[in-house]
């Protein structure tokens, strides 16, 4: 029996299920990086970002409800490894200087998968015809596009300087 | 016994190891996206883009003499995960019309993940006072995101509307 080839609505479900266990596990590690982080002002952009990302769910079973399917996440690998390696630094660099530093590399991979992960979905939306998946993906996309500036900002002008100087 | 904590200059070489792990990943990933491609255009994409990985695994190599290290890479699960993704992506979707939209979805967060990496090495090299490493991580940055650049037309303009029509 033959199956039928895949098209790019599966595609696009398949994908909502991958970013929609992705931000799930991100919700529960995004604490853990703010009691674990140095300075105030990261503790304080982790503790911001869980807000949003709580946000960034809701729009998800939004868009779920918008192509008639139950929210389901999907296990995905790579999202399990970058928030394991965030909490692995958490662990190994916990007294060091460069704690913080290693913190914000791990967050901003995290950002840059979403970022992928929204894009590509985005398109997908658009050309499937989804006008309001399309907004509330964009919604969220720049969302993550800002959180990965002020990552970046954070880590350029503190935290590494105070991790060099150490 | 108490170790000392650990540096900057410890999670500059981490970091190192990371993405020279990843690179050689890639390497043998991309041929294999190229063949499972159906345009044309997005095979050329991806052959080009071997050829400039060979050129950053090089740059890593001379990274990693400017610390005087010899260049090692360090199992990371997150790129494994988004390699695997693509090759499975190749398998199921084989004959639909979906396949590319995949393809470079798989492709796009792959990218991501470099984008991430070198942003972040290169923030560290500064802080080193590594200018020629900075030099050397700016050159890959900059054609990674350009490729992905490149990843995110093909999926706008043909890819993903050969998907839709099928």
């Amino acid at each position: 029996m033959a199956k039928q080839p895949k098209q790019l609505d599966e595609l696009f479900h398949e994908g909502l299920k991958d970013i929609y266990f992705a931000e799930k596990k991100i919700l529960t590690a995004l604490p853990k990086l703010a009691k674990a982080a140095q300075s105030a002002e990261l503790a304080s952009a982790f503790e911001k970002h869980r807000t949003e990302t709580e946000e960034h769910v809701s729009r998800l079973e939004q868009v779920f409800e918008l192509i008639k399917e139950v929210p389901h996440g999907k296990t995905c690998p790579a999202i399990m490894g970058l928030v394991e390696e965030g909490q692995e630094i958490a662990k190994e660099y916990k007294d060091s200087p460069a704690l913080d530093a290693g913190l914000l590399a791990a967050a901003q991979a995290v950002e840059h998968y979403e970022i992928a992960r929204y894009g590509t979905l985005r398109t997908w939306a658009k050309e499937l015809g989804l006008k309001d998946a399309v907004n509330l993906l964009t919604r969220t996309l720049d969302e993550e596009s800002k959180t990965d500036t002020l990552l970046s900002k954070l880590a350029e002008k503190s935290v590494n300087r105070e991790a060099q100087l150490a």
